[in-house]
Protein backbone atom coordinates (compact mmCIF):
# COMPACT_ATOMS: atom_id res chain seq x y z
CA UNK A 1 0.00 0.00 0.00
CA UNK A 2 1.21 3.69 -1.26
CA UNK A 3 0.66 6.62 0.85
CA UNK A 4 0.01 9.83 -0.40
CA UNK A 5 -0.72 13.58 0.87
CA UNK A 6 -3.03 15.57 -1.12
CA UNK A 7 -3.81 18.65 0.19
CA UNK A 8 -6.67 19.72 -1.03
CA UNK A 9 -9.02 23.54 -1.72
CA UNK A 10 -12.73 22.81 -0.69
CA UNK A 11 -13.75 26.20 -1.76
CA UNK A 12 -15.33 28.87 0.53
CA UNK A 13 -18.59 26.96 1.37
CA UNK A 14 -20.66 25.85 -1.42
CA UNK A 15 -20.26 22.23 -2.12
CA UNK A 16 -21.05 23.47 -5.94
CA UNK A 17 -17.90 25.16 -5.63
CA UNK A 18 -15.53 22.03 -5.21
CA UNK A 19 -14.23 20.84 -7.77
CA UNK A 20 -14.28 16.90 -9.30
CA UNK A 21 -10.65 16.10 -8.78
CA UNK A 22 -11.15 17.32 -4.84
CA UNK A 23 -14.53 15.24 -4.84
CA UNK A 24 -12.43 12.05 -6.49
CA UNK A 25 -9.10 12.34 -3.94
CA UNK A 26 -12.04 12.54 -0.85
CA UNK A 27 -13.58 9.27 -1.97
CA UNK A 28 -10.26 7.87 -1.91
CA UNK A 29 -8.56 9.20 1.20
CA UNK A 30 -8.26 6.95 3.93
CA UNK A 31 -7.51 9.89 6.32
CA UNK A 32 -8.81 13.49 6.65
CA UNK A 33 -7.25 16.12 8.53
CA UNK A 34 -8.07 19.62 8.98
CA UNK A 35 -9.58 22.63 11.11
CA UNK A 36 -12.57 21.40 12.54
CA UNK A 37 -15.21 23.50 10.44
CA UNK A 38 -13.47 22.04 7.32
CA UNK A 39 -13.42 18.45 8.54
CA UNK A 40 -17.37 19.10 9.44
CA UNK A 41 -18.34 19.70 5.93
CA UNK A 42 -16.43 16.02 4.98
CA UNK A 43 -19.15 13.54 4.53
CA UNK A 44 -18.71 10.89 6.61
CA UNK A 45 -17.93 6.65 5.42
CA UNK A 46 -17.32 3.57 6.19
CA UNK A 47 -13.38 3.28 6.09
CA UNK A 48 -12.49 7.20 6.43
CA UNK A 49 -11.22 8.57 9.41
CA UNK A 50 -11.86 12.76 10.23
CA UNK A 51 -9.52 14.33 12.27
CA UNK A 52 -10.50 17.69 12.97
CA UNK A 53 -8.03 19.77 14.83
CA UNK A 54 -7.90 23.36 16.53
CA UNK A 55 -6.86 26.50 14.54
CA UNK A 56 -2.96 27.42 14.96
CA UNK A 57 -1.70 23.78 15.07
CA UNK A 58 -1.23 24.09 11.43
CA UNK A 59 2.83 22.20 11.54
CA UNK A 60 1.47 19.37 14.05
CA UNK A 61 -1.48 18.97 11.69
CA UNK A 62 0.79 18.52 9.09
CA UNK A 63 3.50 16.35 10.87
CA UNK A 64 0.38 14.13 11.82
CA UNK A 65 -0.69 14.13 7.45
CA UNK A 66 2.86 13.00 6.38
CA UNK A 67 3.55 10.60 9.01
CA UNK A 68 0.29 8.63 8.40
CA UNK A 69 1.29 9.04 4.45
CA UNK A 70 4.56 7.34 5.16
CA UNK A 71 2.61 4.56 6.94
CA UNK A 72 1.04 4.03 4.07
CA UNK A 73 -2.41 5.72 4.64
CA UNK A 74 -4.30 7.95 1.76
CA UNK A 75 -4.18 11.21 3.64
CA UNK A 76 -6.34 14.46 2.54
CA UNK A 77 -5.66 17.75 4.44
CA UNK A 78 -8.26 20.08 3.79
CA UNK A 79 -7.75 23.61 3.78
CA UNK A 80 -11.39 26.16 3.21
CA UNK A 81 -10.70 28.27 -0.38
CA UNK A 82 -7.68 27.52 -1.53
CA UNK A 83 -4.79 25.47 -0.16
CA UNK A 84 -2.44 27.59 -1.58
CA UNK A 85 -3.13 31.31 -0.71
CA UNK A 86 -3.01 31.38 3.22
CA UNK A 87 -3.79 28.03 4.26
CA UNK A 88 -2.44 24.35 4.59
CA UNK A 89 -0.15 24.08 1.46
CA UNK A 90 2.48 25.88 2.82
CA UNK A 91 2.37 24.54 5.79
CA UNK A 92 2.80 20.70 4.82
CA UNK A 93 5.87 21.83 2.97
CA UNK A 94 7.41 23.35 5.82
CA UNK A 95 7.02 20.35 7.95
CA UNK A 96 8.46 18.34 4.91
CA UNK A 97 11.44 20.64 4.87
CA UNK A 98 12.19 20.51 8.68
CA UNK A 99 10.86 16.62 9.10
CA UNK A 100 11.93 13.27 8.76
CA UNK A 101 13.68 13.56 5.72
CA UNK A 102 12.22 10.30 4.23
CA UNK A 103 9.10 12.74 3.81
CA UNK A 104 10.79 14.42 0.72
CA UNK A 105 10.26 11.06 -0.98
CA UNK A 106 6.46 11.20 -0.63
CA UNK A 107 3.73 11.71 -2.87
CA UNK A 108 2.41 15.27 -2.18
CA UNK A 109 -0.15 16.82 -4.33
CA UNK A 110 -1.88 20.30 -4.00
CA UNK A 111 -5.03 20.34 -5.45
CA UNK A 112 -6.53 24.21 -5.58
CA UNK A 113 -9.13 25.48 -4.99
CA UNK A 114 -11.91 28.64 -4.99
CA UNK A 115 -10.29 30.87 -2.86
CA UNK A 116 -12.52 33.03 -0.87
CA UNK A 117 -11.66 36.55 -2.36
CA UNK A 118 -12.40 35.31 -5.88
CA UNK A 119 -15.92 33.97 -4.81
CA UNK A 120 -15.98 37.58 -3.42
CA UNK A 121 -15.46 39.26 -5.93
CA UNK A 122 -17.76 37.01 -8.15
CA UNK A 123 -20.43 37.81 -5.78
CA UNK A 124 -20.56 41.68 -6.53
CA UNK A 125 -18.92 42.11 -9.97
CA UNK A 126 -15.82 42.05 -11.29
CA UNK A 127 -13.59 44.46 -8.42
CA UNK A 128 -10.40 42.70 -9.07
CA UNK A 129 -10.78 42.92 -12.65
CA UNK A 130 -7.15 44.92 -13.02
CA UNK A 131 -4.26 44.02 -11.11
CA UNK A 132 -4.45 43.12 -7.42
CA UNK A 133 -2.65 42.12 -4.48
CA UNK A 134 -3.70 39.42 -1.36
CA UNK A 135 -2.41 40.11 1.76
CA UNK A 136 -2.95 38.42 5.23
CA UNK A 137 -3.61 40.86 7.92
CA UNK A 138 -3.25 38.65 10.57
CA UNK A 139 0.02 39.56 12.37
CA UNK A 140 0.40 36.15 14.01
CA UNK A 141 3.39 35.29 11.67
CA UNK A 142 4.55 38.46 10.66
CA UNK A 143 5.23 42.01 12.55
CA UNK A 144 2.53 44.74 12.14
CA UNK A 145 5.49 47.33 10.16
CA UNK A 146 5.21 44.65 7.36
CA UNK A 147 1.95 44.48 6.82
CA UNK A 148 1.98 48.66 7.04
CA UNK A 149 4.76 48.98 4.28
CA UNK A 150 3.11 46.47 2.04
CA UNK A 151 -0.55 48.51 2.31
CA UNK A 152 1.18 51.41 1.66
CA UNK A 153 3.39 50.41 -1.33
CA UNK A 154 -0.20 48.46 -2.58
CA UNK A 155 -1.86 51.70 -2.42
CA UNK A 156 1.07 53.67 -4.10
CA UNK A 157 1.08 50.38 -7.11
CA UNK A 158 -2.83 51.30 -7.53
CA UNK A 159 -3.22 47.69 -6.80
CA UNK A 160 -6.52 46.29 -6.22
CA UNK A 161 -6.38 44.74 -2.38
CA UNK A 162 -7.92 41.43 -0.64
CA UNK A 163 -7.53 40.80 2.40
CA UNK A 164 -7.45 37.74 4.26
CA UNK A 165 -8.17 37.32 8.54
CA UNK A 166 -8.77 40.67 8.43
CA UNK A 167 -9.80 40.57 12.28
CA UNK A 168 -9.59 38.42 15.15
CA UNK A 169 -10.78 38.57 19.26
CA UNK A 170 -7.48 38.33 19.83
CA UNK A 171 -6.16 41.17 18.15
CA UNK A 172 -9.23 43.87 16.99
CA UNK A 173 -7.14 46.65 16.71
CA UNK A 174 -5.09 45.66 13.68
CA UNK A 175 -7.77 45.69 11.20
CA UNK A 176 -8.34 49.55 12.50
CA UNK A 177 -4.73 50.46 11.93
CA UNK A 178 -4.82 48.82 8.11
CA UNK A 179 -8.17 50.76 8.02
CA UNK A 180 -6.48 54.29 8.50
CA UNK A 181 -3.98 53.65 6.68
CA UNK A 182 -5.80 52.75 3.31
CA UNK A 183 -8.12 55.50 4.37
CA UNK A 184 -5.29 58.34 4.11
CA UNK A 185 -2.90 56.60 1.51
CA UNK A 186 -5.77 55.68 -0.89
CA UNK A 187 -7.50 59.65 -0.24
CA UNK A 188 -10.69 58.57 -2.19
CA UNK A 189 -14.53 57.01 -1.57
CA UNK A 190 -13.51 53.89 -3.68
CA UNK A 191 -15.45 51.29 -2.61
CA UNK A 192 -14.73 48.88 -0.08
CA UNK A 193 -16.20 45.45 -0.17
CA UNK A 194 -16.77 42.94 3.14
CA UNK A 195 -17.92 39.69 2.77
CA UNK A 196 -19.21 37.08 5.01
CA UNK A 197 -20.05 33.35 4.63
CA UNK A 198 -19.15 34.13 0.65
CA UNK A 199 -21.14 31.05 -1.34
CA UNK A 200 -23.03 30.07 2.14
CA UNK A 201 -27.04 30.44 2.52
CA UNK A 202 -26.09 33.42 5.05
CA UNK A 203 -23.66 34.90 2.50
CA UNK A 204 -23.61 38.95 3.24
CA UNK A 205 -22.01 41.26 0.85
CA UNK A 206 -21.67 45.35 2.96
CA UNK A 207 -20.32 48.05 0.48
CA UNK A 208 -19.39 51.33 2.04
CA UNK A 209 -17.17 53.77 0.56
CA UNK A 210 -13.80 53.35 2.28
CA UNK A 211 -13.85 56.27 4.19
CA UNK A 212 -17.15 55.35 5.89
CA UNK A 213 -15.71 51.43 6.65
CA UNK A 214 -15.46 50.71 10.41
CA UNK A 215 -13.49 48.34 11.82
CA UNK A 216 -16.40 45.71 13.10
CA UNK A 217 -17.37 45.60 9.88
CA UNK A 218 -15.26 42.59 9.31
CA UNK A 219 -14.43 39.61 11.47
CA UNK A 220 -11.88 36.43 10.96
CA UNK A 221 -15.17 34.95 8.07
CA UNK A 222 -15.26 38.04 6.60
CA UNK A 223 -12.97 38.57 3.28
CA UNK A 224 -12.44 42.60 2.40
CA UNK A 225 -11.63 43.89 -1.13
CA UNK A 226 -10.99 47.26 -1.91
CA UNK A 227 -10.84 48.15 -5.39
CA UNK A 228 -8.24 50.74 -6.94
CA UNK A 229 -8.77 54.19 -7.69
CA UNK A 230 -10.69 53.01 -11.10
CA UNK A 231 -13.21 51.54 -9.49
CA UNK A 232 -17.04 52.04 -10.20
CA UNK A 233 -20.30 50.95 -9.13
CA UNK A 234 -22.89 50.42 -12.10
CA UNK A 235 -25.65 53.57 -11.44
CA UNK A 236 -28.50 52.22 -10.53
CA UNK A 237 -26.93 48.68 -9.78
CA UNK A 238 -25.18 47.13 -7.45
CA UNK A 239 -22.35 45.59 -9.88
CA UNK A 240 -18.80 46.51 -9.23
CA UNK A 241 -16.18 46.40 -11.35
CA UNK A 242 -12.37 47.77 -11.73
CA UNK A 243 -11.74 48.13 -15.31
CA UNK A 244 -9.63 46.61 -17.22
CA UNK A 245 -7.82 50.15 -18.92
CA UNK A 246 -5.38 51.73 -17.28
CA UNK A 247 -4.52 55.40 -18.38
CA UNK A 248 -2.98 56.48 -15.28
CA UNK B 1 -38.74 32.96 -20.53
CA UNK B 2 -36.15 35.09 -18.78
CA UNK B 3 -32.77 35.31 -19.70
CA UNK B 4 -29.51 35.89 -18.23
CA UNK B 5 -26.31 35.78 -18.25
CA UNK B 6 -23.68 33.86 -16.44
CA UNK B 7 -19.65 34.39 -16.83
CA UNK B 8 -18.43 31.11 -16.11
CA UNK B 9 -14.77 30.45 -15.22
CA UNK B 10 -13.91 27.05 -16.88
CA UNK B 11 -10.38 26.45 -15.04
CA UNK B 12 -7.18 26.26 -16.50
CA UNK B 13 -8.04 23.26 -19.27
CA UNK B 14 -8.51 20.05 -17.07
CA UNK B 15 -12.23 19.51 -16.67
CA UNK B 16 -11.57 18.14 -13.04
CA UNK B 17 -11.30 21.59 -12.21
CA UNK B 18 -14.19 23.02 -13.45
CA UNK B 19 -16.25 23.68 -10.55
CA UNK B 20 -20.15 21.70 -10.39
CA UNK B 21 -21.96 25.09 -10.19
CA UNK B 22 -20.45 26.10 -13.72
CA UNK B 23 -21.37 22.58 -15.17
CA UNK B 24 -24.53 22.91 -14.37
CA UNK B 25 -24.63 26.40 -15.67
CA UNK B 26 -23.51 24.98 -19.14
CA UNK B 27 -26.38 22.28 -19.04
CA UNK B 28 -29.33 24.90 -19.03
CA UNK B 29 -27.58 27.55 -21.05
CA UNK B 30 -29.14 28.33 -24.64
CA UNK B 31 -26.05 29.97 -26.05
CA UNK B 32 -22.28 29.92 -24.96
CA UNK B 33 -20.25 32.68 -25.89
CA UNK B 34 -16.21 33.01 -25.75
CA UNK B 35 -12.92 33.03 -27.39
CA UNK B 36 -12.53 30.15 -29.77
CA UNK B 37 -10.12 28.07 -27.91
CA UNK B 38 -12.48 28.04 -24.33
CA UNK B 39 -15.59 27.62 -26.55
CA UNK B 40 -14.14 24.58 -28.26
CA UNK B 41 -13.75 23.17 -24.50
CA UNK B 42 -17.63 23.14 -24.58
CA UNK B 43 -19.06 20.27 -25.52
CA UNK B 44 -22.20 20.72 -28.82
CA UNK B 45 -25.33 19.45 -27.63
CA UNK B 46 -29.01 20.18 -29.13
CA UNK B 47 -30.42 22.73 -27.60
CA UNK B 48 -26.99 24.84 -27.19
CA UNK B 49 -25.45 27.33 -29.91
CA UNK B 50 -21.69 28.26 -29.95
CA UNK B 51 -20.27 31.39 -30.69
CA UNK B 52 -16.69 31.49 -31.03
CA UNK B 53 -14.85 34.78 -31.54
CA UNK B 54 -11.43 35.74 -31.72
CA UNK B 55 -9.08 37.29 -29.20
CA UNK B 56 -9.73 41.40 -28.59
CA UNK B 57 -13.25 41.49 -29.13
CA UNK B 58 -14.24 40.97 -25.56
CA UNK B 59 -16.46 44.25 -25.65
CA UNK B 60 -18.24 42.92 -28.63
CA UNK B 61 -18.47 39.40 -26.95
CA UNK B 62 -19.93 40.97 -24.31
CA UNK B 63 -22.59 43.24 -25.79
CA UNK B 64 -23.55 40.17 -27.98
CA UNK B 65 -23.91 38.13 -24.79
CA UNK B 66 -26.28 40.80 -22.96
CA UNK B 67 -27.92 41.63 -26.48
CA UNK B 68 -29.16 37.91 -26.30
CA UNK B 69 -30.08 37.69 -22.52
CA UNK B 70 -32.34 40.54 -23.06
CA UNK B 71 -34.18 38.61 -25.44
CA UNK B 72 -34.43 35.98 -23.63
CA UNK B 73 -31.69 33.27 -24.15
CA UNK B 74 -29.58 32.08 -21.41
CA UNK B 75 -26.05 32.87 -22.10
CA UNK B 76 -23.10 31.53 -20.30
CA UNK B 77 -19.88 33.35 -21.30
CA UNK B 78 -16.61 31.23 -21.18
CA UNK B 79 -13.47 32.33 -19.61
CA UNK B 80 -10.48 30.51 -19.04
CA UNK B 81 -9.57 30.08 -15.26
CA UNK B 82 -10.94 32.86 -13.22
CA UNK B 83 -13.70 35.26 -15.20
CA UNK B 84 -12.66 38.26 -12.43
CA UNK B 85 -8.87 37.72 -13.46
CA UNK B 86 -8.01 39.27 -16.63
CA UNK B 87 -11.07 37.67 -17.96
CA UNK B 88 -14.36 38.22 -18.96
CA UNK B 89 -16.00 39.53 -16.05
CA UNK B 90 -14.75 42.88 -16.13
CA UNK B 91 -15.42 43.42 -20.10
CA UNK B 92 -19.39 42.36 -19.41
CA UNK B 93 -19.60 44.74 -16.58
CA UNK B 94 -17.84 47.59 -18.95
CA UNK B 95 -20.55 47.09 -21.49
CA UNK B 96 -23.57 46.99 -19.23
CA UNK B 97 -22.29 50.40 -17.88
CA UNK B 98 -21.88 51.98 -21.45
CA UNK B 99 -24.24 50.07 -23.27
CA UNK B 100 -28.35 49.62 -23.33
CA UNK B 101 -29.82 50.75 -20.07
CA UNK B 102 -31.90 48.00 -20.47
CA UNK B 103 -29.09 45.99 -19.73
CA UNK B 104 -28.96 46.83 -15.83
CA UNK B 105 -31.70 44.96 -14.88
CA UNK B 106 -30.51 41.97 -16.79
CA UNK B 107 -29.89 38.63 -14.02
CA UNK B 108 -26.04 38.95 -14.35
CA UNK B 109 -24.08 36.36 -12.35
CA UNK B 110 -20.46 35.69 -11.89
CA UNK B 111 -19.09 31.90 -11.06
CA UNK B 112 -15.32 31.40 -10.27
CA UNK B 113 -12.86 29.15 -11.50
CA UNK B 114 -9.69 27.81 -10.94
CA UNK B 115 -7.08 30.64 -11.89
CA UNK B 116 -4.00 29.82 -14.08
CA UNK B 117 -1.46 30.91 -11.29
CA UNK B 118 -3.46 29.13 -8.38
CA UNK B 119 -2.92 25.72 -10.48
CA UNK B 120 0.27 26.99 -11.13
CA UNK B 121 1.09 27.41 -7.70
CA UNK B 122 -0.51 23.92 -6.59
CA UNK B 123 1.56 21.97 -9.41
CA UNK B 124 5.07 23.02 -8.01
CA UNK B 125 3.87 23.44 -4.01
CA UNK B 126 3.03 26.72 -2.29
CA UNK B 127 4.85 29.77 -3.99
CA UNK B 128 1.85 31.99 -3.51
CA UNK B 129 1.75 30.78 -0.01
CA UNK B 130 2.28 34.34 1.59
CA UNK B 131 1.43 38.06 0.84
CA UNK B 132 1.16 38.22 -3.67
CA UNK B 133 0.25 40.18 -5.92
CA UNK B 134 -1.39 39.22 -9.80
CA UNK B 135 -0.04 41.85 -12.77
CA UNK B 136 -1.47 41.63 -16.45
CA UNK B 137 2.02 42.04 -18.24
CA UNK B 138 0.09 43.40 -21.30
CA UNK B 139 0.46 46.64 -22.21
CA UNK B 140 -2.35 46.35 -24.51
CA UNK B 141 -4.83 48.58 -22.02
CA UNK B 142 -2.30 49.85 -19.80
CA UNK B 143 1.07 52.04 -20.58
CA UNK B 144 4.18 50.47 -19.62
CA UNK B 145 5.00 52.80 -17.10
CA UNK B 146 2.58 51.62 -15.04
CA UNK B 147 3.38 47.84 -15.33
CA UNK B 148 6.78 48.89 -14.59
CA UNK B 149 5.93 50.97 -11.71
CA UNK B 150 4.09 48.12 -10.14
CA UNK B 151 6.85 45.84 -10.57
CA UNK B 152 9.28 48.23 -8.71
CA UNK B 153 6.45 48.52 -5.84
CA UNK B 154 5.60 45.04 -5.73
CA UNK B 155 9.69 44.00 -5.46
CA UNK B 156 9.50 46.59 -2.19
CA UNK B 157 6.69 45.11 -0.74
CA UNK B 158 8.39 41.90 -1.15
CA UNK B 159 4.87 40.45 -2.43
CA UNK B 160 5.37 37.04 -4.61
CA UNK B 161 4.13 37.48 -7.72
CA UNK B 162 2.32 36.21 -10.69
CA UNK B 163 2.81 37.39 -13.83
CA UNK B 164 -0.29 36.97 -16.48
CA UNK B 165 -0.25 37.50 -20.23
CA UNK B 166 3.57 37.97 -19.92
CA UNK B 167 4.79 37.71 -23.83
CA UNK B 168 2.74 38.03 -26.93
CA UNK B 169 4.29 37.87 -31.37
CA UNK B 170 3.61 41.08 -31.64
CA UNK B 171 4.74 42.72 -28.21
CA UNK B 172 8.20 40.66 -27.62
CA UNK B 173 10.18 43.08 -26.26
CA UNK B 174 7.34 43.61 -22.89
CA UNK B 175 8.92 40.61 -20.55
CA UNK B 176 12.05 41.16 -21.62
CA UNK B 177 12.06 44.45 -19.77
CA UNK B 178 9.63 43.37 -16.96
CA UNK B 179 12.92 40.75 -16.67
CA UNK B 180 15.34 43.10 -16.09
CA UNK B 181 13.27 45.49 -13.79
CA UNK B 182 13.04 42.23 -11.74
CA UNK B 183 16.56 40.79 -11.79
CA UNK B 184 17.77 44.74 -11.21
CA UNK B 185 15.09 45.48 -8.06
CA UNK B 186 14.91 42.42 -6.19
CA UNK B 187 18.82 41.66 -6.88
CA UNK B 188 18.43 38.27 -5.42
CA UNK B 189 18.48 34.48 -7.08
CA UNK B 190 14.68 33.53 -5.54
CA UNK B 191 12.85 31.07 -8.01
CA UNK B 192 10.86 31.70 -10.87
CA UNK B 193 8.72 29.24 -12.08
CA UNK B 194 7.64 29.28 -15.51
CA UNK B 195 4.05 27.55 -16.10
CA UNK B 196 2.41 26.27 -19.47
CA UNK B 197 -0.49 24.56 -20.08
CA UNK B 198 -1.17 24.33 -16.54
CA UNK B 199 -3.57 21.12 -15.43
CA UNK B 200 -3.01 19.78 -18.52
CA UNK B 201 -1.44 16.53 -20.24
CA UNK B 202 1.31 18.94 -21.69
CA UNK B 203 1.95 20.92 -19.13
CA UNK B 204 5.23 22.28 -18.66
CA UNK B 205 6.62 23.49 -15.47
CA UNK B 206 10.43 25.27 -15.50
CA UNK B 207 12.15 26.82 -12.75
CA UNK B 208 15.20 28.59 -12.91
CA UNK B 209 16.96 31.15 -10.59
CA UNK B 210 15.90 34.57 -11.49
CA UNK B 211 19.33 35.82 -12.54
CA UNK B 212 18.91 33.07 -14.98
CA UNK B 213 15.72 33.93 -16.73
CA UNK B 214 14.89 34.52 -20.17
CA UNK B 215 12.32 36.28 -22.18
CA UNK B 216 12.04 33.73 -24.26
CA UNK B 217 10.99 30.60 -21.70
CA UNK B 218 7.57 32.57 -21.17
CA UNK B 219 4.36 32.85 -24.17
CA UNK B 220 1.46 34.24 -23.78
CA UNK B 221 -0.05 30.25 -22.54
CA UNK B 222 2.67 30.86 -20.35
CA UNK B 223 1.76 32.27 -16.43
CA UNK B 224 5.00 32.77 -14.25
CA UNK B 225 5.39 33.02 -11.11
CA UNK B 226 8.23 34.67 -8.90
CA UNK B 227 8.54 34.37 -5.09
CA UNK B 228 9.22 36.64 -2.50
CA UNK B 229 12.72 37.12 -0.74
CA UNK B 230 12.26 33.97 1.40
CA UNK B 231 10.79 31.37 -1.08
CA UNK B 232 12.64 27.55 -0.87
CA UNK B 233 12.94 25.09 -2.88
CA UNK B 234 13.20 22.07 -0.53
CA UNK B 235 16.96 20.39 -1.07
CA UNK B 236 16.37 17.45 -3.08
CA UNK B 237 13.32 18.06 -4.50
CA UNK B 238 11.12 20.21 -6.62
CA UNK B 239 8.83 21.49 -4.10
CA UNK B 240 8.68 25.18 -3.95
CA UNK B 241 7.12 27.30 -1.34
CA UNK B 242 6.99 30.56 0.45
CA UNK B 243 6.82 30.40 4.19
CA UNK B 244 4.08 31.57 6.08
CA UNK B 245 6.08 33.66 8.46
CA UNK B 246 7.92 36.50 8.10
CA UNK B 247 10.04 38.32 10.69
CA UNK B 248 11.82 41.07 7.83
Amino acid sequence: MTGWVVIAGIGPGNDAMVTPEVTAALAEATDVVGYIPYVERIAPRDGLTLHASDNRVEIDRSQHALQMAAEGRRVVVVSSGDPGVFAMAAAVFEAVEFGDPAWRQLDIRVLPGITAMLAASAACGAPLGHDFCAINLSDNLKPWHVIEKRLRLAAEADFAMAFYNPRSKSRPEGFAKALNTLQETCGDNRPMIFASNVSRPDQAIRVVPLQDAKPEMADMRTVVLLGNSQTRIIPGTEMIYTPRRSDL
